[in-house]
């Protein structure tokens, strides 16, 4: 994403966080480190480096509460969302309207790249076949409850059978997973959606070429990617990828409620 | 299970089936082994065996499709069910039936091995504490939701965060994932419940001792199972392992609906 947004000629300033941005992401970047519970703090270095629309990139996971390093302004918004029912979504919620009372603009990270939300439809030139368009179906319907209960974005179907569901664990260990899980017979299918509800303008579930690797190594016959709310890095290269190993790579439509 | 059901004298033929029954488990019994779809096979050769009481014993997962080696009787089970939907516990409600309709006397585990069942309120010596208790009731909300879904029987979730979800994998597996996904700070909580509305008879959710040291290895701080639906084999054992390692193990009371 940072890669994408730079290929536009935009400047940019990288917030990273301690523990969980990896270093040489933005070794070649401005940037500043902070904490994850430093809000006001990292609100105060948004600002200095005279930002003007923020995006959230990248997965985050909420460490122990003992990690956070929470400032004043981070304790403040915690108490305010209540340790009890924290998943990632209601975090990033509060976070965003916090920031945008600071006078911070928050946008999608599709906002200001184009292009990189999938639409309806195949990417490739494999389709979903009807076995498959079955476990498409299942595979919503679960990752739609996976996502009331803030739980995870993907899960992996075969012949009807639930192979994995994603936790905090990411797609990517899922997937590898589902290859020692499978069964012989036609492979089974990623499905990955948001959260129903979701605040779009953080963590829509991004797929890239890495994926569609994963999904082949793993025996899967294809992926399944909720149309208008899925970001695709290097399409090209995730259509080829996909074209090459047989899988199809598809958008689909999730109802909303 | 089989050494507890020969402890107590009963009399057992064991029906294995192919490709999911460690040989080794059954060689010491009298038994008979068929692919799991031949289903008219299976019935003859129990009534062959006199069998009296059927007991469901052990994890059971579904082939492929071409794998099932389906007979005449098998093939129109099959039909009556819907490749579609195909879940564990509808396959195994049909084959209770089944197996009824023909004279055969179906029961639980629990209904020949008395006191296998834990009750409510904690085995050992530990007890969850309000964190941990927060966590079970989370565990308890998304453990019913992955039942009703037909998905799995056991959550792992540590301060609010659901680390890992149960599916095909098993609690083991589980378990041993959420050792590496695992935050700083107190340990999180393994939840293990049945389905909701599911056949009592096959399938119970069931913790060993080996369930105990997982969870030790694993960094959790307890075990929390349905009270009247859960099975501990070898319960001196468990509470033992458990007192040592400082975990709870705790039966809890899971509303029907």
């Amino acid at each position: 994403m940072l890669a994408a947004a730079k290929a536009e000629g935009r400047p940019v300033f990288v917030l990273a966080l301690e523990g969980q941005t990896a270093s040489e992401l933005v070794a070649d970047t401005d940037h500043g480190w902070i904490p994850m519970g430093a809000v006001g703090r990292g609100i105060e270095m948004l600002k200095a480096a005279g930002t003007g629309d923020v995006v959230f990139a990248g997965g985050v996971r909420r460490p122990s509460l003992l990690k956070l390093g929470l400032d004043g302004r981070g304790a403040k918004l915690l108490a305010k969302v209540g340790k009890a029912a924290l998943g990632d979504d209601k975090i990033l919620s509060v976070l965003i309207n916090e920031l945008e009372s600071d006078g911070l603009t928050v946008v999608g990270a599709d906002d200001i790249l184009s292009g990189l939300l999938v639409g309806e439809g195949s990417l490739g030139k494999h389709d979903p076949d009807d076995l498959a368009e079955a476990d498409i179906a299942r595979g919503v319907e679960i990752g739609r409850t996976l996502g009331l209960l803030d739980i995870g974005q993907a899960v992996i179907i075969q012949e009807g059978i639930v192979l994995g569901v994603e936790a905090v664990e990411g797609t990517d260990a899922l997937i590898e997973r589902a290859a020692t899980l499978r069964r012989e017979g036609p492979g089974g299918v990623l499905v990955k959606i948001k959260k129903p509800g979701q605040e779009r303008r953080a963590d829509l579930p991004t797929i890239g070429v890495s994926t569609v690797d994963a999904c082949a190594r793993a025996g899967l016959r294809g992926i399944a990617i909720e149309a208008g709310s899925t970001l695709v890095l290097g399409r090209d290269e995730v259509v080829a990828a996909a074209d090459a190993a047989g899988l199809f790579v598809t958008g689909i439509q999730v109802p909303e409620s």
